[in-house]
């Protein structure tokens, strides 16, 4: 083990983003938590507040802080897991006391702050940054967040369609006169550690619903991610569905070829674009993706078929929304940055069941 | 209670099909259950088989009896809850008898034999029954079904794609040169009572996965009932899901119009079509359908939106696939051939939570 | 249906329990909602509040209101679903407009002022009507609560653990020189639909927990109830967990007997008691209890061994926490109060799965 | 990490607890896989059975084998996790080969053959290695383990319930003229990876139930740990629950003191006890045990409350049944036997939600 470990801060310690992060980082050999900030529970013990993690801080990190620049510029790296529209002040700041920032919410995922501005309804507080921000799907574009200080942590939902889609649109064979369908499914953990009626054991046990249809805030980033992939516009209707299991998402993508290509052929494009990647599993013909399956990693496991009636491909990918959705590829990312194999602290298996 | 009690066999009663079909004629004000039939479980009682049901039924149908065509001749009606392909014979044999009979398995479902012998992958037991059989979905085919002896019950997943889509394709509406997708999530009774690994509590609990994907045997079900309602062939691919909840189906539905209409005018073509039938509930703009909130009961909740982005229609619509799904619909079916209103029985308020 | 329907106002109606006087009301043969009251959700429909109820409502009573005494009062009996203190004032009101009360809180359940004073910590706003209110538990004592126009509902863990023990208790059987233990698991609606944290469904899902453990409420409910059939008193050692299921509670309660007995001796003991009680029903021998076979009915399903190697008898209870633990037996206690058989409108067969 | 990594075989790699030591040997620094064994699967790949592991072992060990001396021999420690009785004779070859034996099952936990005879109606296969089997319960046995090499590893029941007890019976405080009770809920991996009825998704979901009432076979080996800890008899009412959860286990025991003791003074009993162990987490006050929080983890989380009206302790325990309750506490073991810190590879931080 390194004795040269990245202090990390990570901002939103008592959600649930914020929380994998620390599950990750503690596990990480060659990373230290440096402090722990949550606005709401500032002043408590992270155990308190999140019981689970009882004996696995020391005490001079044990407690939630309000944010405190001067503390934080102490860090090597700073996770802001934050409501949209709060990270980019303070990402602001960190960059300018020489700290990276890997940001888990969306003010840095778009290229374009109007499109930012027109889904989430606000000014965006610093649009001056964005040149300097990557979007972290390393994946997709790990050379680019090799060499950068901010970045925009994907979000779950695209982060799952856009592993899905990459390499059949990298190898220009979709046809993008027509949207591209994603049907997903999250785990209540995507609508974050909120006290809301909606979210009560009872309210979604046992039941399954959509919602945001046709409105989705991701769905900017998904047609962002897919056109930039592709090298040409793609339109994206994406509906989300709530789910009742505590984690996962997965993704069911329709979308047309530009022309018939046998099953086979299609695989093997799947099977050589992620052929280097340890994080992207292309399952077996015939064996499609559980959430479960990928329960606490960083994987996201993906198969395809097909349709030769209608002459869609579907294409399903599942990923551990708090992990490869946001903590873990989170960690990835930092990992990336600082010149460590970008598996490092990212090994865990499967919990299954 | 009316002294005219119609007098019902249920054929697979140790299944959850026929389990929920016992509930609801347990709960009928004029039907009776007369014999309850099961190969695998015969000589078991009920209660024992399926504990719940203690106290409910008399001594002389408590017992579950391998068929016996003469004492099923006895029943006015016969429930099959069989799988696919056992059921045209038994079918036959009662029919002889003067036995009205419900199928809720596939094989009076297609009016082409072909059809069924492809994707069922066998022979038709009955071909010739195929002629006299009706497809039991009375919001759609009500006046068929009120001569008819012989019901071919509409698969869960069907049922709900059908009734999402008709007030659109019997309009003319749909551009049906695009395939219709179906993106459908079932809760695990939609695979019935067997004990395989897969549906075990620890396999599926927490997870959820796609099935089938671009091949299941409902498909030309809801291709056939989709043509027939808009009167020229309709194109289906459908997509199920196994989902971590007992019961339930939510289908997610994308179909692009043949012309642009506003949202105001799509909601009242569904509100007309649906007037008068007490199953179906349109629900409010932006409230959308959650599979718990018709748990237990005949109705099938929809609502819809339009994506102006991409001018994909997206209906969305829920049932509890053994009741609106099985069981209801063929009590439903069940009144309406003994002339009883249509409610009668299946007025169960959800089972929320 | 009768002309002479029963008219009930439900008070509390956005809540769990509320909810289910709602959904019984509905099917109930001999009554009718004539109102709806709810503080926080005055002014919004129910079916707003609670989508389920969508179409089941008249535009009459179809939005909860503020608590009106002079429309209460036209009523003739009023559900109280309130939180603990707040029902004995209405409750007065009520009952000097001849309305006759059904509380499901804990303000009459206590014929002892002092003992709710301790536990509940706040002075009892009415003890003046204690001595004319009666404790709702009709297998118990369904001679009492026929002429009472006050009726304290039991709550649902007390409920399940004094029919488990009654025979046994009635019987002069039980050593209540040693505490009796009673170790309950509830489904979460028993918590009722607060937006709190440890409610939410990724806090709860999964997992069970003990919580109140050695000072819940209940156990002075719990006490009286034995002690009363014991007739001396009885000691309880009650420890109420939080299980990942919606409805339901199972008790298992472990008591020394007075002297050794045979196991069928016993079970003739608990077979005799309840022979005539249509919703108590004693499990085969090795057939224990599960929640979900009595969900949504009125049912309590008992079963009970004798450990010989210890001499402790082993009994378990499982209800539905707000059917007969609440909504349900307050239905039967009406049924009891108006002179109609016991069993109207509560004749559901449990819904499984 | 060291070149000398301990080779290890796991023998019922199909089944939960197999998968689980297959988690955890994955990510131990200091342990390889040699070779997966499973009867029912030989010849499949283990990412076939559990598509989990796709990806995490090398071609050489990926496929589940038939058991085979020769090849096991060439490990230095073997895993049995296999049916009660089919252990021992597997135990006795590996030994005699010089491998290490750490058995999941019950063949070698009882001192006394006859008490295993008893409870598992079976005549023991090797009786003679009994003598130098250690119960592998390391906070309680430790220095024996160290030096053995046939390790009986406990229950999952009994492993809570010892851990729970331990400091108040080595210290000689509890009454044990009494019997204690243990009220045990157990997640749904505890009976294993097997397709039957009773287990299915929708079967278990959403209920709880008692089973093996006063019968059930972790009861001798409880007692057999409470007695010899205690240093007297021990008597044991053990009524083990299946709680609609995949993993965890949350024991609630009832004990009575010998003497009255303030709850200062007992939690000082605790603390003390478990003041060097890693994985026992006694937790704050009113903080009551979560199955989850210790979900993934190797983690006994315990809390205690004194009832004064009854005078009985009620102490709280919760572990993962198959980390702690099996697959960890082998691991564990593992690491005492080959010298290895015994935290090596077993500080995950437990996955929640």
């Amino acid at each position: 083990m390194s004795t040269a470990s990245i202090k990390a801060v990570v901002v939103g310690a008592a959600g649930y983003a914020g929380g994998e992060l620390i599950r990750l980082l503690l596990q990480h050999p060659q990373a230290e938590i440096c402090a722990l900030v949550g606005h709401g529970n500032a002043g408590r013990p992270l155990a308190e507040v999140s019981p689970w993690f009882a004996g696995f801080l020391p005490a001079e990190t044990a407690t939630i802080e309000e944010f405190d620049i001067a503390k934080a510029a102490q860090a090597d790296v700073a996770f802001l897991a934050l409501p949209a529209g709060v990270s980019a002040e303070t990402a602001a700041e960190l960059l300018q006391r020489g700290v990276k920032v890997i940001d888990l919410g969306a003010d840095f995922r778009f290229k374009d702050a109007a499109v930012y501005e027109q889904w989430y309804k606000a000014p965006h507080a610093r649009p001056q940054l964005l040149p300097q921000a990557c979007y972290g799907l390393p994946e997709l574009w790990r050379e680019e967040i090799r060499g950068c200080s901010l970045i925009g942590n994907p979000g779950c939902y695209p982060t799952s369609v856009q592993l899905a889609l990459a390499p059949l649109l990298a190898a220009g064979l979709a046809d993008l006169s027509q949207p591209v369908i994603a049907d997903c499914k999250s785990g209540i953990t995507g609508a974050g550690r909120k006290a809301e009626k909606h979210l009560l054991f009872c309210e979604a046990n046992d039941s399954i619903n959509p919602y945001g249809v046709a409105g989705h805030r991701h769905t900017p980033e998904i047609e962002q991610g897919l056109s930039r992939l592709a090298g040409e516009a793609a339109s994206v209707l994406f509906t989300p569905h709530l789910t009742p299991m505590s984690r996962g998402i997965l993704s069911t993508i329709y979308v047309r070829l530009r022309q018939p290509l046998p099953e086979d052929k299609l695989r093997a494009l799947w099977q050589e674009f992620y052929a280097d990647e340890y994080f992207v599993r292309l399952l077996p013909p015939e064996v499609w993706p559980h959430t479960k399956w990928v329960a606490g990693s960083n994987f996201c496991d993906i198969n395809l078929k097909l349709d030769e009636r209608t002459g869609l491909l579907v294409v399903c990918a599942a990923i551990d929304n708090i992990v490869k959705g946001a903590a873990g590829q989170a960690v990835q990312n930092m990992n990336i940055i600082f010149g460590l194999p970008e598996q490092t602290g990212l090994q865990q298996v499967p919990m299954m069941p």
